[in-house]
């Protein structure tokens, strides 16, 4: 990476989607979703843009945005060898900086900020190395990898050498996987048959869409209430049969004790994992959860909210989590994910992303390949999360076949929206929200 | 409360102090703070306004501002009484509606910003009662104070039923303790001593000092160098002799076994307590240390960025802290510390809460000497932080009389600033920050 290339200017956009209108992605916890991105384009002084993106629900999308712009100041005007010569020092100094750092630290709005720009100059530096990033991440030398990640609080449970020492153990198999990978795709599971705004006559149908499409593991979302998730459940069963793999999600719904007995109720569906059962802050409420349901066969999996690497390792530590479910966006981008998945690695624990939401899905593919070439090596009991929806908005979006992830050629980290979409749905003058407020049904 | 009234209007200010010049709270994580507070004035339709504040030490003090502009939507308009009647439902409104609570959730820069909403709101009733906040909270009923708390997810370590046996059982006493109090003050201890960036001569000059004022206890800040920190706990010992209470204060600067090694160094200085000694987020790294010093009678002391009681929670399930130090804007305001400080009396853990920062002391004061009265009934290990900072900015400041907290008789929550400050403060546009920008000393 020697081209002499400075990041010139930092564009934000707040782009946000009006899915609350059709209850896409309506849980027990978020019931009316407006899915929606605070966007970054980050401009040089070359041909090359790099594009990335974070994800909240709406409101409030605003104030990430916010927040993203003032820490750009820490990102425009340098050069990219000075920040990938040196990847780990330069995220430290973006979730660090003197002052910021109380606002936080790595948490919350300002680790959804550091996601978008740190997203960004990966997608940008696959650009310039003209590969997916799936593939920069898979190709690059075990200490180069190393060097991108800030162990910081991370290393009583992962040491730099340790984390060296898994890469160049998977160095001798990568091509072979590589190719096994392209040609059979990386497993998913559906998330789209299960929301809970859904009636029984929309669930049945999409169950046998996605069970046409060859989906063998379907999610859906519990918690509002017993009744109606044992029906629903019970429907969903019907419609895919025994064999397939069912998984639930609550979004956080439960006490500690409520989920232990409301999961006995369900375990009858043969469930694979509950999701979220309770705050995503408590590490010994989930283990204690993962501890009483271990004997049902059930694991616990959680992480789309967890906040940073050093609660990713206190879940690892207390057998809190069987299924880690990284998160592109939530954590501060790439970089953090490196060392959750190499952690979690060492504690034999499966890296299965969070998907959904806008983007997220075409983000958790890179990293979930990689897992698979050059960390883990193997695919048991992983999967990525699928969402079909608002694909339609990027240039290159997710490629699904036969249920699988289908690897993705294009050079970046596959996030960059259509022109036309930023343009119409921008918040609040793109024309997507200016009919809506116009015809009343949003205020601003 | 009967009185009909309503908020008509929240006012936002951006408050700082260019306290990086003076290099007054330096240590080895935040080397240069501009204290800093996103201040809050609830309007509303009688003479009453409600003052409230945040805490930030510098840049960044605009995004919570946004923050809190953003939520102030949920308060403006709406009528006391349907505030304080059900106040552990309202409060939950402002940390999880629906779409917000992505940014978190219940942490970081949302949960600051709720922390300043709320504080103001406490301001308000306890105006409106013509009491100081402490005792509108010790003559409180139990159900009723019962009632602000929001148990959600922490159910598994305290119930509402246990709560409220806590304070029953502690109603018979509470005049006695109120006179107690009143007569000696509540102990605190002194951390103006004891700043990375002071020299030698200073340093036992602040010592001298803080004995001739009858201050028994002290803080040093430690962490940046070990040859370092040994030399200048020695001169405070030789300043204030073997008989005195000594802490040290690592802000978060190590790894787990980095503070345990560390620590062990420093016991020869007799320590009461070692501070953060490493990530805020890591409960189980320490428990780890607390369990590897307890031999060494060094309990571990953290909360000052504890982002909330799920996390308290399980500090105290873990055994990971032996003095906790709730802090009154980083938690969402009193409701939140309400619950943390029933927690620890649960779980027989003396609340020693964090001061200092801008307007901190001045608030916590409440918190302890409501803690005194009504939950654990005790002073024993008990010790408020006094920094001798910033005090002159408000109108009820903090009166310390012989090293101890002389409890605040004026209506409210001690916290409205002098309105000469607000003008001269805010940032960018007020005189200091003017003056300063003019200089070329600072640039925006």
């Amino acid at each position: 990476m020697a081209a002499p290339i400075r990041v010139v200017a930092c564009e934000v956009k707040d782009i946000r989607f009006p899915t609350s209108l059709e209850k896409d992605g309506s849980d027990a916890m978020n019931k009316a979703p407006d899915y929606s991105s605070p966007y970054v384009i980050l401009k040089t002084d070359s041909q090359l843009e790099g594009h990335g993106i974070t994800f909240t629900v709406g409101k409030g999308n605003e104030i990430v945005c916010h927040a993203i712009k003032v820490l750009s100041k820490m990102v425009v005007g340098v050069e990219l060898s000075t920040i990938y010569n040196d990847f780990g020092t330069f995220w430290r100094s973006l979730t660090s900086e003197d002052q910021m750092r109380w606002l936080g630290p790595e948490k919350g709005v300002m680790h959804l900020a550091v996601a978008a720009i740190i997203n960004a100059l990966w997608d940008l530096w696959a650009k310039v190395e003209r590969k997916p990033l799936w593939k920069l991440l898979a190709d690059m030398e075990p200490e180069k990898l190393v060097s991108t990640i800030d162990f910081r609080y991370i290393s009583d449970a992962l040491t730099k050498e340790e984390a060296l020492s898994i890469l160049k153990k998977q160095q001798s198999g990568k091509k072979d996987r590589e190719k096994h990978i392209k040609e059979i795709g990386y497993p998913s599971y559906t998330t789209s048959v299960g929301w809970l705004g859904y009636d029984d006559v929309k669930l049945r149908r999409l169950c046998k869409e996605a069970l046409s499409q060859g989906f063998t593991r379907f999610k859906a979302k519990v918690g509002a209430d017993l009744e109606d998730d044992k029906r629903r459940l019970g429907i969903i069963r019907e419609e895919v049969g025994k064999d397939k793999i069912l998984l639930v999600d609550a979004n956080q719904r439960w006490e500690v004790q409520e989920a232990i007995e409301w999961m006995k109720e369900l375990a009858q569906f043969d469930l694979t994992w509950i999701e979220e059962p309770t705050s995503p802050d408590d590490i010994l409420g989930h283990a204690k959860i993962a501890k009483e349901l271990n004997p049902l066969g059930i694991g616990v999996a959680t992480g789309e909210q967890c906040q940073n690497r050093i609660v990713f390792k206190q879940f690892l530590q207390a057998d809190a989590l069987q299924f880690c479910q990284i998160d592109s966006c939530r954590l501060g981008g790439v970089n953090e994910n490196l060392a959750v998945i190499l952690m979690a690695c060492k504690f034999g624990v499966p890296i299965c992303p969070h998907g959904g939401g806008v983007g997220l899905c075409e983000l958790i593919q890179h990293l979930s390949i990689f897992d698979y070439i050059a960390v883990s090596g193997t695919l048991e009991k992983r999967v990525v999360e699928y969402v079909d929806h608002l694909h339609e908005h990027f240039l290159t979006p997710t490629v699904i076949n036969n249920g699988s992830y289908i690897p993705p050629q294009a050079p970046g980290y596959s996030i960059t929206m259509k022109e036309s979409t930023i343009k119409s749905n921008e918040y609040p003058n793109g024309s997507v929200w200016q009919k809506l407020i116009k015809d009343g049904v949003y205020t601003v």
